[in-house]
């Protein structure tokens, strides 16, 4: 882009751009640029416009524009030189160096890998995922945090601050801040079915660090462990760096769907996601949920719930949890807040069974170390004032908007042999593509429109692995969701069409 | 305590105790109270007097006790029934009934551990320390964080949430906030003549999260790893959980002091404390220093360097770090917020070779997940603006006046057989004592008295263990410090006179 092109964009982008109401003209005219640069659409080098005429150009004032502009200087993307003005810096704050492909699902990027990582680092870190700081529309995963009420939250938050006890500065103790944990309790018990007290649950940082915490506590070194194939990659990822042998089962009409050579080879524990199978959004049946919990118990394996979205179900009666119906305390059940609140909170929980409630805070205490009471304590607050269940409401109205539209641009694709599964719940849908399709050209042709989706393939194991696109529709703008998913659809009938 | 003493108590506990200057009445109150309950000198099912009369005999208005009463409730300490008043709760929060003496440091109490863990869910969660909410003067690893400004941090913490970037709410780079890098980067220059880059530094959740993600990323299961003996059991709780065979390495006058019978046998990965050994508090020397790195390099093993306290130098001149001294890239840094700011903030640095920087950042986004972008921005501008380091030297006065009171208070164990090494910085002290005592035997003497230290012993491995007391001074209110010292020294020459 050239000066005068990156003014006349800059004002389409200020009129269009996805910003929160009220955030200052600053912001938008940073968060403008800053994306621009995160997506390369401004080059290493480029000479960005002087304040004073973008100023002019954009009607803003030229405080407006310094402000922006200093806070790019400050975080990296632009450099000023005396007498060559400001130009997009050569290297970036290193979010934007490596990543530009990198989220593309599963696929690794052994390359990076440096001498001297061990086996299971190198498991680690050479299929880690980037963070994509620039999110993009149907990128699954990402929820819409501008909905989340920031203000409200600085109030609860600051009202710990004003007069904080101590032991809120400190670690805290393993299992969490009683209130919240009481309030976790009776939003489980309502909203979930989960059958708890309040001594079995634990507060942990997020979904990984729940997973983490129990292959360790459950399992040893060379472990067997049953996967969904396919299976939420971050999940795989944490089980095998824990040493975990997988043992991927497939996935059916019911979810999971063990057979008898799986049974044979009793697992130690049981990755599942049963209220909204990740990724395909299958719900597990009553039947396969009563086959599980007593291969479990009769087996002494452990069964461990991943209920990652089930706060988003638009349609139908919510179903309970597969924890609320043991009986024999196998099932460990995990949550997190990360898409109800916002992902940087990393806040989770984990429900363990009594007898195992003491070990887990120990164990918790003693590999992670607790902490962010403060924080804990507002949460609480926010669910115990109902803002919680107002805000779930709120983004159940939203998402469900964006599912309805998404369905709605996406049904052509279904007269060229694609398949649309129904679905009345999560954050992201399913394109069934044919055998012979390869899903991660698809996926490479709509990033090239801009648009980010995942390959299904990605997140299968072994050889024959289904195809298809997962669609995040959380993230994307309702109005943008009918005029991208057009596009989108295009690119898979035209794929399917050669 | 019967009614009218709990009065009594309680007016007593109010005048002497240890809060800060601008801690309402309601909050004195309850803090008292439930330290109380914490510490068992109030039982289960004690009656508490009415709020009426305990606001009578404290000179306080009735509404201050009602304050203090609810919140007690609310948090689950105490139960209120018509008719029968407020008693103490017998079952509560969970904190409290567990850990009595369960902070004796490294004695395992395995008996805890519940029937289906693994065997490295065992290690971790049998001897885990659960954390003490009650928190003792002379516990060693506390600090003394009601001198933190929590005011100012609250500003801080304010401007970020009036109007937060988009980005901030996300998980956020891996790396973390680029401004806080770049803050810590010139910190660890200036104050630790630590060699780096910002794209070497990732911030992590803290210490545990450091040593874990070394682990995981640079050895593999079955892998030796060089301990010092005496050392820190959290970083070796999380080195056995990882599956790595430890082999403790003595701790001499220059730190640790491998010999040939430990050179022949190779490590993946060397942990070592050279600025100031923990627990013992030896600085390593210069020599020391040197063989470690050249042996480092020619075996290709990793050194990590954990920094754990540097900030709390009190003569001499600061010491360079190890890192600082690598010319082969095999030290991996790591220092921690929680000291200096307050633990439960729950961030920490890992300072890396430029090799492997990137394999870090992707091993930890893919196993821990980033965020709190929001506190990290805080932090950054804390650093900036200059409070960081103001604090630190008030700290350091703080810290130095409280070490140089009880060294003279502990003085007179010298006269019958004890040693008190000179140490110039750190937050903890060392009373080394024969090889005929028992340490865990003094440690429960001075718990009888209200003081808890931890035997040295409990840092040992293997069968020949030294002897001492390890006694934490930052936590400890100055004023109390010689009165408290002079109590354990007289347990502990009356110990040694036996």
């Amino acid at each position: 882009m050239e000066s005068l092109t990156i003014s006349e964009w800059l004002l389409n982008e200020l009129k269009i751009g996805r910003f929160p109401a009220r955030m200052p003209a600053h912001r938008r005219v940073y968060e403008s640029i800053r994306r621009a640069i995160a997506s390369h659409h401004l080059t290493p080098g480029t000479r960005l416009p002087s304040t004073r005429s973008l100023a002019e150009a954009l009607g803003l004032s030229r405080n407006t524009l310094l402000a922006a502009f200093e806070q790019l200087h400050d975080e990296g993307y632009v450099i000023s030189q005396t007498g060559s003005g400001t130009r997009v810096a050569s290297t970036f704050p290193d979010e934007f160096t490596e990543q530009k492909n990198a989220r593309a699902a599963g696929v690794a990027d052994a390359t990076k890998s440096a001498a001297g990582l061990s086996k299971r680092g190198a498991i680690a870190a050479g299929l880690a995922e980037q963070p994509s700081y620039e999110v993009q529309p149907f990128a699954p995963g990402e929820d819409d945090f501008s909905a989340f009420p920031t203000q409200l939250w600085r109030r609860l938050l600051n009202r710990q601050w004003r007069d904080p006890q101590p032991s809120h500065l400190d670690y805290g103790h393993a299992g969490g801040y009683l209130p919240l944990r009481r309030a976790i309790a009776n939003y489980l018990r309502m909203s979930r079915a989960v059958n708890l007290t309040v001594e079995q649950i634990l507060i942990t940082s997020g979904t990984q660090q729940s997973i983490d915490l129990c292959a360790r506590l459950l399992t040893d070194h060379g472990d067997r462990v049953w996967v969904e194939n396919p299976c939420y990659w971050g999940a795989r990822r944490v089980l095998e760096v824990n040493g975990l042998q997988l043992h991927p089962v497939p996935v059916d009409d019911e979810g999971m769907a063990p057979g008898n050579a799986d049974f044979r080879r009793p697992p130690r524990l049981i990755y599942t996601t049963p209220s909204h199978q990740y990724p395909k959004g299958v719900v597990m049946s009553y039947g396969r949920r009563r086959l599980l919990l007593d291969y479990a118990a009769n087996q002494g394996a452990w069964i461990l719930e991943d209920d990652y979205d089930s706060e988003f179900r638009f349609e139908g009666r919510p179903l309970s949890s597969l924890q609320g119906m043991d009986q024999s305390g196998r099932v460990l059940y995990l949550g997190t807040f990360s898409k109800v609140m916002y992902p940087g909170i990393k806040l989770g929980y984990l429900v363990v069974p009594p007898d195992l409630a003491e070990s887990f805070k120990r164990g918790l205490y003693e590999l992670q170390r607790p902490g962010q009471v403060v924080i804990q304590a507002a949460l609480a607050e926010f669910i115990e004032e109902g803002h919680f269940a107002s805000h779930i409401r709120r983004l159940r109205q939203i998402y469900g908007e964006r599912r309805r539209l998404l369905q709605k641009a996406l049904a052509p694709v279904t007269s060229v042999g694609a398949r649309l599964p129904p679905a009345g719940s999560g954050l992201h849908l399913v394109v069934e593509l044919p055998s012979y399709c390869d899903d991660v050209r698809v996926a490479e042709l709509a990033a090239e429109q801009g648009l980010r989706v995942y390959p299904l393939s990605g997140y299968g194991i072994g050889e024959h692995r289904e195809k298809g696109l997962i669609i995040g529709y959380a993230y994307a703008a309702t109005e943008r969701i009918a005029p991208y998913g057009r596009i989108l659809a295009d690119v898979i009938q035209a794929a399917l069409s050669h």
